[in-house]
Parts: C-alpha cells; structure tokens; sequence
C-alpha cells in the first residue's frame, strides 16, 4: 500500500506498524498487547481507535496507563484527532505535529480510513531533509543534503554540485552584459548610470529574494491561506519599501553626480522596480505552486536573470525618457 | 538549575520532569512506577539509569515492557548511552537524535550527572526554529519567526523587519557607485567594462554565498571538522570554479567588445575574484563561530559591500594594468 504514494507525501513517510484497536476494547487488553508485542510496533506513542477502518479517537500510552483496566477506549480516547491526508506534502504532516505537539501523526484516506502512522523518527527526518533541501537549494545545489554536507566529500563532486548554478549564472550576466552594451551611447553621456546599475539590481533582487522566501514559507504553514490578501499585503509592503529606498537613494545620486534630475531617474527607477519586484516574485511563486512546481527549485538564477533583464530595461527606459537622451 | 543555563544550549531546553531509577531497579517496580505517575513525567520515552547521579544506562519502554519481573533495570538498559553536555548548542542535540534516531535525548554536566532530558516536542522545535530563522536571516530579517510569519502581522510590521537590511544594501551600492564614479574615465574608453560589471559583482557573491552556507552548514553538523582540510578542499573548489567561470566568460567577454585583451580582463578578474570569495567567505565564516558569532547574522548586506568592493577594485585594477589606460 506504502509503495502506492509520491515521495514527499505523508502516504509515502508512514508504517503500517502501529497500534490501532476497536472502541469496545478494554485498557487491560491492550495492556497485555503492549507488553507481548511492544517489539512489533514502530510507534507505540499513541493507540489509535478505528471502527470498520475509520479512525474515531486517539489515546496516548500515558491515558492508558492511568485509565482504570476495565474501561473500554472508547472512554479513554479523544474524539478529534490531528491527522493528514495520505497525499499531503510531507512538511504538512511535520508542521501539524509541531503546532499540537504530537510524537506521531496518522495518516488517513478521503474517507478518514487510517493507513498508516507517521513515527517521530520520520518527522525530525522530515524537518531536517527540508530545511537541508532548502538551504542548498537557495545555493543553486540540487543534491541530497547528506552527500553534499559530508566532510569526505570530494572537491570534485562539490564542484559538479557548484558549478551549473553559476554558469547559468554567467550566461545570465553576459545576457544583461550584451544589454547594457546596448545602451553604449546612454552610459557615454551619463557615466553616473553605469555607476548606479549595480545597486538598482541589487535591490530588486533583494526585494525579490524576500518576497519569494516570505511567501514559499507560507505556503508550507498556512496552505489554506488567502492569495488575494496577501497579495493585498505585499502590495503595500512593497510600495513601502520601495518609497524608502527611492528617498535615502535621491539625495545621494544629486550629491554623486549633482544634478536633480539624473536623482530623480535613480530614484523613479528603483521606486517601480522595487515594487514590481516584490510582486511579480510573490506572484510567481504562488503560481508555481498551484502548478505543482517548487519554487524553490526553479528560483535562482532564472530568477536573477529575469528580474536583472527588467531592472535594467526600467532604468534606461526612465533614464530615455527623463535625461532627453538619443 | 535550568535558568542558570544560557538560551539555546542544551541546557536550556531540558525538562526535570523524566523518569530515572538505580540500576537494581526492577521491571516490576518500574512498570508500577510508570502507571501511577505516568502523567507527572513529561517524557516517558526512555527510562535512565542513574548510580548516584552518574548517567550509566537507558532503556526504551518497548525494552521495559519486553523484560521478566523480577528483572533489574541494570539487565535490561544499554550502556552506551548518547548524550549532550548541557552547554552545547541547541541544535547540537537536534542533530543527535536525528542521528541515532532518539526521541529524547539526555542532558549531562562535565562528571556525567544526569540534568534533565530534552524532550521530543522540543527537539521538533529546535529544528523547526533553528531552520525557520536561518531561512529569515538570509533575506536580512532578523525577528522572531513566529511573528514575521503569521498571516495577520501587518504590513507596517513586515515594513520595519525587511527595511533595515533593504537600507544598509541602498548604503554599501551608493558606496560601490561611487568608487565606480571614481573610474570615470577608465570607463568611458572602454563602456563595455561597465557591462560586465553587473556579472562579474554578481558571480563573486554567488560563489562567496555558496561557500558560507556549506560553511555553517557543516559547523552545525560536524563541530569537530578539521578546518585545514575543510579549507583546503574549498581551495581545490574555488581554483576549479574560477577557471571553469574564466573559460566560459572568455569567448563571449571576447565576442561582445571584440578585442582579446578586453576578454582577459574579465576572464582574470573572475578568476581572481571567484577564488578569493570562495576562500575569504569560508575562513570568515569559521573566524566568526570562533569567536561565538553567529555567521549568518552578520553576512548578508555587510559581506555583500565588502565582497563587491574588492571585486571592482581587482576588475578595475587589471583593466588599468592590461589595457594601459591612464
């Protein structure tokens, strides 16, 4: 049944070696069940109550132990049970044993049928392969933690690890580099842009990197929540933030290059791209999800190279506009 | 006693409230034990064996249930016991259980007392804060996670935690844009080396951030590591990124401003910056946890300043060397 799952779903992280009982069953029984079989189980955290497969009630060891021994379950359990669907994502079922403190979460079908229970072991696994995933993947490395972390890893296995994220790092940057190169009789006249571009694109990858990583990380904890007011949220942050830097940026371009007005195509440049940002990120990250995509996985350097081309294009298009070039 | 431990050691997060017993403890008594204060403990996971106060031994419920009677403790329990000195890192004793697959793991003084015993609930909230924060701290927000990401914090809120690292960027670019201002004249003969400014800035970083997450990552795993031969690899790896990074810019850097000795300047300045970013990131970030730093709260905007101002210093000093200018 187990083999039936995509990896990453709760379905996938459970065993079939857990206890479950029917509500009529005596605390003795299953006193003496645990004390002959303990072995055989690989989570005894907790007893779990099934009638006719659909799971009713949860009890944990220390319930049991302090329950008369002729009661039945079905006086000792609680009624509402923290569960997860078998083809939840597998982070799902670790955050929700996070959030009730539970040892061991059970696994049910659209039905509420229990399949299976996912042992504590499984959830600090869980926890630690996705957070590992994650952090190299904001590295550009998409390998399995264990091998890239290990101290006897080779040079060269690290750098056939490194090495794809930068040179599509590179074919990124020579893209912007031929752009800018467009723009040759521009930066001619206004050396000052040249000098500024590296900041501008900083920033927007900046406000960019954020918005995404804010926005992926909500997904994993609340997947029920409200797009649009999120969206309704960013909005507002990024037109924030992106006001802020346009004023602290202003008097310090009037001062480097002195007129008011190359000021004035830093600040507008940084205001919009700032904004965009912070929105198209957030946007697109969502997107990928509800395509079944990790956002984390196709970020990176496609992003870079993206929000770069469109930083840029901004730039030079206000600098067009406002410095009456060409 | 837990007070006087500093947050996030180990010390800080043990319970008092675990189960210890002598080893000519019985299972008998030991069973009795559990089912009359079951509910006083708040892990139950293991029972520890303790000879006045000395850690000496553990045993699992499962292995409890399994023994004889009249059985003592000392027959049932495992010697080789894993444990945590109290004023280990927090995550050190995450990293521990997940290791061997604990749910609990006990809490130890330098004489092998037993303090306490952090429980598995605290053991998944280690995990998940230690990794929720990091995720934070690598776009600058330096907050409680809990707060940063709830869907009701508002904007204002969110505005106050993603400005600060926003603005010190604005600060380290305006920084960058003026020295790059200084080179006016380098610049305007040859516009194109203001094009791959952007690439060349951009893949230093890159490398520079790969090398400190790989960096910490591995201090977190593996405190003991031996940092000669850690650098020494990372040489090999940054000698082998730098060239490969080299080789590949070289034909385009050539194809793009036509001339070879254009395509040598980029060429060598990655290189040189490529390799140095590598090494400068990783030794910086072992000096840092030396001196009970935490690397990834100080990296971010200020390590970016400094890495892309030696960046445009050796890009610019090679351009003045190999193309003659001035």
């Amino acid at each position: 049944m187990i083999e039936e799952f995509k990896p990453r779903t709760a379905g996938a992280r459970m065993t079939a070696r857990f206890l479950a009982v029917p509500p009529g069953f005596t605390v003795r029984g299953l006193k003496d069940l645990l004390y002959e079989k303990a072995g055989e189980f690989e989570t005894i955290d907790y007893v779990y109550v099934t009638d006719e497969g659909e799971l009713v009630g949860v009890a944990s060891l220390k319930e049991v132990f302090q329950a008369e021994d002729d009661m039945p379950i079905r006086q000792v359990m609680r009624g509402q049970v923290i569960e997860v669907g078998a083809s939840a994502h597998q982070e799902r079922a670790a955050y929700l044993a996070l959030k009730h403190g539970l040892r061991a979460i059970p696994v049910v079908d659209c039905n509420r049928v229990l399949l299976g229970v996912i042992p504590h072991a499984a959830l600090l696994e869980i926890f630690h392969q996705e957070s590992a995933e994650d952090a190299l993947k904001a590295i550009g490395i998409h390998h399995k933690p264990r091998e890239i972390e290990d101290i006897k890893t080779t040079g060269l296995r690290l750098i056939k690890a490194r090495l794809p994220s930068l040179l599509l790092g590179l074919v990124g940057g020579t893209l912007v580099a031929y752009l800018i190169g467009g723009f040759e009789i521009i930066l001619k006249s206004y050396i000052a842009l040249a000098a500024f571009l590296p900041v501008i694109v900083y920033l927007s990858d900046a406000v960019g990197t954020q918005s995404q990583t804010l926005v992926v990380r909500m997904i994993a904890l609340e997947p029920e929540f409200s797009v649009r007011r999120y969206l309704w949220r960013e909005a507002k942050v990024g037109l924030a933030l992106g006001a802020a830097c346009a004023l602290a940026v202003f008097p310090v371009a009037w001062f480097i290059q002195g007129t008011v007005i190359f000021a004035c195509v830093v600040s507008a440049s940084l205001f919009i791209s700032v904004i965009l940002q912070s929105l198209v990120s957030t946007y697109a990250s969502i997107l990928l999800h509800d395509l079944h995509f990790d956002p984390g996985t196709v970020s990176g350097p496609v992003t870079t190279i993206i929000s770069d081309l469109t930083t840029i294009l901004i730039y030079f298009a206000i600098a067009v506009v406002l410095l009456k070039i060409v």
